[in-house]
């Protein structure tokens, strides 16, 4: 089985089945949860977690979680108040189906659901109250205030003004990175690695992350430019910063390579096939969507 | 000290010091926490800890955590899109003062604090890896799909239609009795104690929580009667179904009655002194707001 699929049905055995009153909530998790997308962040916790000698099965919930995380962060993007989108991956966004109440808690219900499987008896099972616990501790900081969540507020003040490179990026390593860098982590916990190998998979992530955010800004603008037929590049500064804007596409295709090397250094701490993850980070680099 | 005084210091000591960028989501969190309140969800962790021989110092993390999640769920039933409340325990709601993308980030973030503060380092020093798993585990299961959550999509579908006591039953057992059903739980399990007086503890939050709501739904008819200077119950009925509407107020009276002698006949199975839990049971029942 490859490991999209592996992660997916992991993730939609989770999806809760006997609720009969909440059946439209049920449904718009499922919707979501369903929708598709790269599952870039579960396979990052599955790869660590094979890298340190884990077993999928003991990683598995940890991967779901943050895919869970991920998801009810999508949907409640979405939503009117916040970036009002109606379409996600080519799809009517939740709301638009569901209704923003319903929206609103698939997203908050998403998020309990999530510490709710690192913490059940099968997982710890599987691993050990010391590896969920732990992992609990990695995931709900790096989606919270310092995390994740605090980097869609910088976010929400970088577009109220022309932001700096050092708010860009802050941003960039708290609204995407953070939950990248969870995944690295929680696959090394999850295998009882050691805290050299935690930390290696940390900066991995973080490297990744970033390169991976300045990936998204270049195609960004090479991408609508060529479907407007303007010459590429030409958009640059008219809108809200990025890393385009603020240092330009040679030198955020320079960046992207650094980063992706210095990734790709950090795994020589680990004494397993490190080939999964230096591919995944060429990938990340090179992707066209 | 008194416990509401011990559990606001703690839970305020909880609240984000060092994040600059995101100052204004960490100050719309602060609002919200010190909005005051009864505090009901962290005394009964605390009483239920204090029942089993366990140490406050363990309990207050899990007691702090319950009150966020509580916390969170208030801010994102009062945004526009739920019940669109202007106003909050006489204070203007979260959106009111942040606005609607602010209020739904913190209450994200809150629910993720309150995972971050029972898996933390210093919370497992002070109780133990398997009791810490075991109450987020409690926590986010009572708070998701088939709990809070769940009883929020119940209440919503109530709206739609004239609904029966089984369901207004379950949608209160789930909105209101889940956190608290969840908080003396989290008590019982910080404090190690056996699944007899977990059980026990359930069946005591089970009963207090429903008893609770059916006081909320007679203060409901009696004081905007009383304002309005209607005859008390004349306008049972109008509205959408409670517990008011569909057994009228005297036969609400006589289940309160018998749910807090219930409530407090659960308390047998401790050795400790249970003043405290009765009182508290007992005051639930005859409040005035």
């Amino acid at each position: 089985m490859n490991d999209i699929k592996l992660i997916e049905e992991a993730l939609y055995s989770y999806i809760p089945k006997e609720l009969v009153r909440e059946k439209n909530l049920v449904s718009s998790i499922e919707y979501s949860l369903k929708a598709g997308g790269k599952r870039i962040r579960p396979r990052l916790v599955l790869e660590f977690s094979r890298l340190c000698h884990g077993s999928d099965k003991a990683a598995l919930p940890f991967a779901c979680a943050v895919e869970m995380i991920h998801t009810y962060s999508l949907i409640h993007d979405d939503l009117p108040c916040m970036d009002d989108d109606d379409m996600r991956r080519g799809k009517p966004s939740n709301h638009k189906v569901y209704g923003e109440e319903i929206a609103l808690l698939a997203g908050d219900a998403l998020q309990s659901l999530a510490f709710d499987i690192m913490s059940r008896k099968e997982t710890i099972n599987n691993s050990s109250s010391d590896c969920a616990v732990r992992c609990i501790n990695i995931l709900s900081d790096y989606c919270g205030t310092s995390g994740m969540v605090g980097g869609q507020v910088i976010d929400l003040e970088n577009e109220k003004k022309t932001a700096d490179l050092d708010s860009v990026t802050e941003c960039n390593l708290k609204k995407t990175g953070a939950l990248i860098k969870a995944a690295c982590e929680m696959g090394c916990v999850s295998a009882s690695a050691d805290e050299e190998k935690i930390s290696a998979a940390r900066s991995y992530g973080e490297n990744i992350g970033i390169a991976f955010q300045i990936v998204d800004d270049i195609l960004d603008v090479t991408s609508s430019d060529e479907e407007l037929g303007k010459p590429v590049g030409s958009d640059i500064g008219n809108n809200k910063s990025t890393y385009v804007s603020l240092l330009g596409i040679d030198e955020c295709k320079k960046r992207v390579d650094s980063m992706t090397s210095r990734a790709i250094e950090c795994l020589s701490v680990f004494d397993g096939d490190t080939n999964a993850l230096k591919k995944l980070a060429l990938n990340l680099k090179s992707r066209n969507k």
